[in-house]
């Protein structure tokens, strides 16, 4: 898929309203077409995962019982009980969070950001209104100030409500939520602010699409300070290099610091993996590959949350390493 | 789940005939059990790999057209063309090979053993029906002979007819097929005998059961020379860390070597990883991760086959790098 055809396909999504079609059962029973616009068929008691994304495809998880379903100005939300992942949360038809996986997503975004810069103090994070990428940004004593700016204020209740696990990250006194555009967010704030911000957004149909285009990029870098990072959630190499080729090429366009894409295993994402950007602003230089922080390390990170489920020095620049098909592309993309 | 369980469970598993329980739909019409005995439910037109291996989750392709469906005196064999995967070979409901991802398991599974060692020049395959392994084992001029024991010929035809990407590598004049039982064959062997074995199978439900229990590993330790190497398929870690643990325990017993857990992306296996574990027999010592041969950078194993599309030495090396999770259940096993 060209670079055009992707943007046509993300338009076509949008108008059809066909962004994704789950249909979550309740109890066995057919029933509740859980958010979007219904689809024709799942397995009888399974929520399944169809989109256009993932044409082709689809991930199923058993459910127990659905714990919420709503629809909020921006998109619809289902909270549910799977029978072997925990519980679950799902925005327009898309699995967000699982409570058994999270922690390679949440520790991931969040850490091969920090770890990369020395004493990390001023922290920004877009969308991610579930709280887990703010759990992970608390466990940093340098940290003084976590502004998060959320569109969806139902997100933030229901991770209160249903996910308290991820949800903990609300209660550091360090954080300021902001219940607003991300990219309105963005452009309003005075430059060189933050060392490091985090956009963990959904996919690039819906409300988080302009979080992929090269003008919140370049208000990222503004916001950013000089040797600033920012890490962005950046879809599969097994399903999206295209989306990846366009987002590589803004950010060479954009940050005149580094420029590296990574990844990891998360198993209830589209084909098993999830991807990130990290880029660094022009000034003292930043190299993602090797951290210069040990987290896993320091016991005061640990005290009220437990010990890091995934992330560790080893998979942080593991992370770097790309089969050879994504790396001819991404390289040709950086050089 | 304790060992004793996944035991139990697997006889149970078989006991009941409930391996795995698949259905494959022709057309977008209600149709056609592929295999193993039927299943309530499943989104029609689609295939659902359901398993008592991964409860309560289940991934699903698009089924475009059922190209072969045969029972074999082993197992249920299906090949269907999908939406978006290309050909797709099940055994038994599960998924073994899809033509857009091969690349990841084919070529880790076979360079991750090969590229440890210099000059490999007898090598064993164990299963490995479907002939990717001895595609990539054929790319290393100095392997001299290549013996591959099947126990279902009828895997072996059926890649002939529908994957001849993968059957190519039955068609290098150093391959020797053996029909028969992997377990058998392994102990007829003469000691000291092959510089690596690679173990290309199945899950522990069915015909490769014994492939993951000690007396096997023992007659794969005997038939490798001094510092010789074996790779075995070895699941997910965010699935089987019990049976993990179970394979490390026991390959640290019979490895006088080194063993290590390596993993790599697979997004059409359960949970979207797959692992493999890498030992070697007593002799010249072997440092799995970092391996002493760069396959890239041959061009004379390009030439019939093409450039590798998944495998570099920087992944190799990536792959031994663990989540914190399964590191602490490995080392603890390895120490």
């Amino acid at each position: 898929m060209e670079a055009e055809e992707a943007s046509a396909k993300r338009a076509r999504a949008s108008e059809d309203g066909e962004g994704a079609a789950p249909m979550a059962v309740e109890d066995g029973k057919e029933a509740a077409a859980a958010a979007g616009d219904g689809i024709s068929a799942v397995i009888p008691g399974w929520f399944s995962e169809i989109s256009p994304m993932w044409p082709g495809e689809a991930h199923s998880l058993k459910v127990e019982k659905v714990l919420f379903q709503g629809k909020s100005d921006y998109q619809n939300v289902l909270v549910f009980q799977s029978s072997t992942y925990g519980k679950v949360l799902v925005l327009d038809g898309v699995i967000q969070v699982t409570e058994r996986d999270e922690c390679a997503y949440q520790e991931m975004i969040t850490h091969l950001s920090l770890c990369s810069i020395p004493d990390p103090k001023k922290i920004l994070v877009i969308g991610g209104g579930d709280g887990g990428v703010l759990r992970e940004v608390s466990r940093y004593s340098s940290v003084e100030q976590i502004d998060i700016c959320e569109i969806d204020k139902m997100v933030v209740d229901v991770s209160k409500q249903f996910f308290p696990h991820l949800a903990i990250g609300f209660e550091d006194p360090r954080v300021n939520l902001h219940i607003g555009d991300g990219v309105a967010f963005m452009k309003s704030l005075p430059e060189g602010t933050y060392d490091a911000v985090i956009v963990d957004s959904s996919d690039p149909i819906g409300p988080a699409q302009e979080l992929f285009e090269k003008p919140f990029f370049e208000s990222v870098a503004r916001a950013l300070r000089p040797g600033g990072v920012v890490c962005t959630q950046a879809e599969s190499i097994w399903l999206h290099m295209h989306i990846i080729e366009d987002i590589v090429s803004v950010c060479r366009q954009v940050f005149k610091g580094s420029v590296n894409y990574a990844w990891t295993t998360v198993p209830t994402y589209p084909s098993g993996v999830i991807g990130f950007m990290l880029c660094s602003t022009e000034g003292p230089s930043v190299d993602f590959q090797h951290p210069v922080y040990k987290i896993e390390e320091n016991d005061e990170s640990n005290k009220s949350k437990g010990p890091l489920k995934f992330y560790n020095s080893e998979i942080h620049s593991a992370a770097f390493c790309l089969p050879s098909f994504a790396k001819r592309v991404i390289e040709s993309k950086t050089d």
